[in-house]
């Protein structure tokens, strides 16, 4: 290893990165080869089902007309040796004569951990595990999450003026949203990441969302609402739109009892009802994400409003906050207060690995929570 | 006016920010020499009392042993053809051979305004005017409203995290600071900027503060307390430190009469004691803003809290915004609430000429009232 190495595997996840959104379950990965210290091929695994990154680094060189036989190859995730979607990397690895692999960590799926590496070896190649692991689990951190742990990632997700309102407290054309149409596109984009969105009925009932990315790039991601008490309404644009992405009402069961005939009505449109009883008469939230992960949800979008975001937080169940900063103060025109809710938890927030990118005259401010 | 000219002259306008912090309450004014084509010599007034722009551009053509005969300047501001703390630009132009000048804007000066270029136009040198004007006095609006109106700048800078709370409850070594070391040196950076620093009694109970930019590097802004009832006490930092910049109290009439001696104790410390009275039982900003135009102060800087940094907003006096946002949650540790009071404004603020600007992990979010 040395700083050589470093760079280009810096190189290799930054690219990676442009697979986020749509790779998803899968995980990011990007894979540049070297030859006598020159980038002669690199590759990222762009979308879901698509081929992997090490395949389209090894034909990128082939475009460039270099021949990969005896380059190095730096790649961010350990290469498959399983007939997948795709073939197995390491036999395409191995047939292109790579002399060397590089790579950043190992698969954390218990069925293929170390056997790509261990495949390689066995073919003679020289192969290096572990730089720049922290940063390639990072990536892919929701990958890593579930697949150690059989756990959904949770991201929580606002868009907020500075004097922290969620909402106009009169909805009209010019003051619809509080953050602009780059941040939305933006916010689009984590929805396509993800394989659930989650709401409160509240924010059912006050923007009658749809909850789908748009547009889909083939995405349906399920869509969830916390409704305890079994309130949404037949005439929802969700409940109308149930072709569009699956979707999920989390509710009790004294709900579901009560309101017999609606829970039928709504089952009817194709619609699934899910009890999650707890202790208290909100929905079970442990049990809920616990039921996500077991159907192989590896992401959940939680978009509010800020009770739910704050039920997240005072659990200890979230992973990520993504919130957009407009450059307004609301004052009296502002309404859906963050601090309120916020007050609730048992401590103050920290967030790591923060991430600050402008979109216009918005700021996304993201991190991960700490401990 | 061609491309050329425009890349040249956006280039002097990037170089002149460089002076901000530094040449208050003089323009920020940013010199390109061009000599067929090429950049033969830059330079920017990098301190108050220092050279202009202009002259240290010229130098620095001399210092590159190119003769600037001939050749083409950009100035984002006219050059001056008075004696001041230095000599006429005019001359030194003149008597440097330059061919064509270009600027971006007039002085707004009355004394001043057009004599620099009528000057250039008589020794025969060809002149333009207007190139990126509106960003040239965008650069300098604190200085063009304080030339041309007779008042003073006004910037609200705050601190927050993301859930609005602008202090933490309780204090302790590790809640000090909303905001990182980064953000609190650029604050400082601010304070240089300007010339008063404000902030309302509360604050001075609360945080003990002494208002002064540190390092100071030579600049001693004017310190305001505004403080309608007299409450500041003579312990207080800043009524201990009056030799570390002026200070004036912002009080009314009937709390000097009902504290006589506690006024005349403040007196006796060289501080300033000034009745600003109003319709209400507040001291009357306008009175107070109007004071420092006459007295030359071009920029006030309001540091809180909330509910004075809402009284500029709401009363309309407020020129520019400057939020430094931590990616924090402070919840049940937040203190100081910034919604509750910009509840109070009689409409929504957007900003316009956002800026956005992280530093390490925090990020601050500027721009100027719109309308």
């Amino acid at each position: 290893m040395n700083g050589q190495d470093e760079k280009f595997m810096m190189s290799a996840l930054k690219l990676a990165e442009k697979g986020i959104g749509s790779v998803e379950p899968n995980p990011a990965v990007g894979c540049f080869i070297v030859k006598a210290g020159q980038l002669v091929g690199k590759g990222y695994h762009k979308k879901f089902g698509g081929p992997h990154a090490e395949v389209n680094a090894i034909d990128d060189c082939r475009n460039l007309s270099v021949k990969p036989e005896g380059a190095t190859m730096y790649v961010t995730l350990e290469p498959c040796c399983h007939e997948g979607k795709t073939g197995p990397c390491t036999e395409a690895i191995i047939t292109a004569g790579l002399a060397r692999v590089v790579v950043a960590t190992l698969d954390p799926s218990p069925h293929a951990s170390g056997k790509g590496v261990e495949r390689l070896r066995q073919a003679g190649i020289d192969v290096e595990v572990g730089l720049c692991e922290e940063q390639a689990r990072q990536l892919n951190a929701p990958f890593f999450k579930h697949t150690t742990t059989g756990k959904c990632w949770v991201v929580l997700k606002w868009a907020q003026s500075l004097d922290g309102r969620l909402a106009y407290a009169q909805q009209g054309p010019e003051r619809r949203w509080i953050s602009n149409e780059l941040s939305r596109k933006d916010a689009h984009k984590l929805r396509r990441r993800v394989g659930a969105i989650l709401v409160g009925i509240n924010t059912v009932l006050a923007d009658d969302c749809m909850l789908t990315p748009r547009p889909s790039k083939g995405k349906k991601p399920l869509r969830i609402v916390l409704d305890s008490t079994l309130k949404i309404p037949l005439k929802s644009r969700l409940l109308r739109t149930p072709k569009a992405s699956p979707i999920l009402i989390c509710t009790r069961q004294a709900a579901l009892d009560a309101n017999a005939r609606h829970a039928e009505r709504i089952a009817k449109r194709g619609v699934e009802l899910l009890a999650c009883d707890g202790s208290s008469e909100a929905c079970d939230l442990p049990l809920l994400l616990d039921e996500l992960g077991r159907r192989g949800v590896q992401q959940v979008l939680v978009e509010g409003g800020p009770t739910v975001l704050a039920s997240f937080l005072k659990q200890g169940l979230a992973d990520e906050v993504c919130a957009y900063v407009a450059p307004k103060i609301l004052g009296p025109q502002g309404a859906v207060d963050l601090a309120g809710p916020m007050a609730s938890l048992a401590d103050e927030i920290g967030l790591a690995s923060v991430e600050v990118k402008a979109f216009a005259e918005d700021v996304r401010i993201s991190g991960c929570l700490t401990g």
